[in-house]
């Protein structure tokens, strides 16, 4: 199934060029810089995101819930208990998408993230996935490589999302991906994905791995998005063929690792999902230090702490 | 060849004191501060490392080499050609090694390292290897982790330093290390050092994968070390038995997880071969998020830029 109308990722690739462009998309999902206009914001004594001066404007209207300095580099939530905020923060996401301010509400999701200091540790309360850019929160997610081997020839199974998704439809994705939503290890929430998205079976995705994970945060307007994801890759029989589930995938091809390689360079796929897959060739040898001498400096801001 | 002398390495694994012995060996790998006492070291307007003062005072009775700023911020060296810059800097060494000053240089190596802005870029000059870390310039080297698989469990070579080595004498290691010497591509390092430390073939060597890379920087008294490693993997035969030619290797172990587990944490393993054997585990799905809630911390921890 390598559909041929992705012909164009035939297209020799000039080493140079793809050099830049690696850099390009890594500067893309690279943008925030915490010394920009915002408010560090904090839950109990833990710094766990950050507030454009914008969207600060607007919490202000809320005094009884959110504390500012006045040096304008703190804000707080001044609510005692994990239920108490979630509620809270409920409301005023509610009250906001109301007022129509802010786009990112408008992709509302009914999908819970845990805010914690990090991964793992006590959650300080629970947010609607679509609103954590607003607080600058940290979200997690899980990428899923899929790939086959023939004659010892790689060959990476790549989405097209589907065109009424609510971020970066129509473009390319990894395998499967998805949000960590409150409540699910890992591993349960990657199986999950697994099978909503390409429809495998248990015993298939039992072969799940997991590999690696990578770090970035970048600012969109008045949202700020500090995202983790963790990277796991799955092998699949060569005779495997992935059938979504759920409506987000548009379509699945298997490409080489050529076309691979022209695909995350080109505008078409979802830059946090491109790097993803630089990620796989990376660590699967398929591109090396004597090809890359940008290396370390692809490592090193693909796992930029966030907070 | 699972030598019984490392028998103590198959107790039981708590697994909280696991993490928190992990996140000492991270602490122990990035100890350098670029805030802390130390000038940034410039050549031409590149800034390419660190340089202690106690090592400053001494570079200061060089007035025809070393420029320093008023405010203790900057040092540059004055020389235009990256001859003359490799020659002056030898004959520096050279002196402070007579004097006794510095104990790295007793460790003098008759290796050179390339001193650049980044991996690859223009060399700006050429610096014995055991005097790098007195200028905080980044070395580079490659670690390569060998391992066999049978009946779909992983085992892994690990090394004993011999008692001789320079620095960390009969400390563990990883299967295969070297520093990354001037002139060869990172390849052809890698493989040299598969020939000299664990007698592989050509035919065995052309199994070797690149994989990953770890970036950090620890200070030891005025020793500043900014290191970057280039990881390799090389699957075995299951009846390949390695034989160190060059007599920097005490002897090699073949090591199931849960013993490679046990010596990561040890403090036998030379450091920052134990973070290459951590990251090995992390990759192939033998350490995985579930089990280590500071996974984000832990590869954000060794991909850090250095300068």
């Amino acid at each position: 199934m390598i559909d041929e109308s992705q012909s164009y990722f035939n297209k020799p690739i000039d080493s140079q060029e793809f050099i830049q462009r690696i850099t390009k998309l890594l500067d893309k999902i690279n943008t925030f810089k915490s010394s920009t206009e915002c408010y560090k914001f904090f839950i109990e004594e833990y710094h766990v995101g950050f507030i454009d001066y914008k969207v600060a404007n607007e919490l202000r209207k809320y005094p009884n819930i959110f504390i500012f300095d006045d040096k304008n580099e703190y804000s707080r939530i001044d609510l005692e208990t994990f239920e108490d905020r979630t509620k809270a923060i409920e409301e005023v996401l509610n009250d906001l998408k109301e007022k129509n301010l802010f786009k990112t509400l408008n992709g509302w999701r009914n999908e819970h993230y845990f805010v914690r200091k990090s991964f793992n540790s006590k959650a300080l309360m629970s947010i609607e996935r679509a609103g954590a850019c607003l607080f600058g929160t940290r979200s997690y997610g899980c990428h899923i490589n899929g790939y086959i081997k023939k004659n010892n020839e790689y060959f990476m199974w790549i989405a097209r999302r589907s065109k009424t998704k609510q971020t970066y439809p129509f473009m390319l994705d990894n395998f499967v991906a998805g949000g960590l939503t409150a409540g699910l290890s890992v591993f349960e929430c990657a199986k999950k994905e697994l099978e909503e998205e390409a429809g495998l079976t248990i015993e298939l995705s039992s072969r799940l791995k997991s590999t690696d994970a990578i770090s970035y945060s970048y600012q969109n307007g008045s949202e700020i998005h500090i995202e983790g994801e963790f990277i796991f890759d799955i092998k699949l029989p060569s005779d495997f063929v992935p059938k979504n589930q759920d409506g987000e995938v548009f379509c699945f091809y298997l490409m080489n690792i050529h076309q691979v390689k022209n695909a995350i360079i080109s505008d078409e796929f979802k830059p946090n999902s491109a790097v993803v897959t630089l990620n796989f060739l990376m660590r699967k040898d398929l591109l090396t230090p004597d090809e890359l001498p940008n290396y370390f400096e692809i490592l090193e801001n693909i796992h930029k702490p966030g907070l």
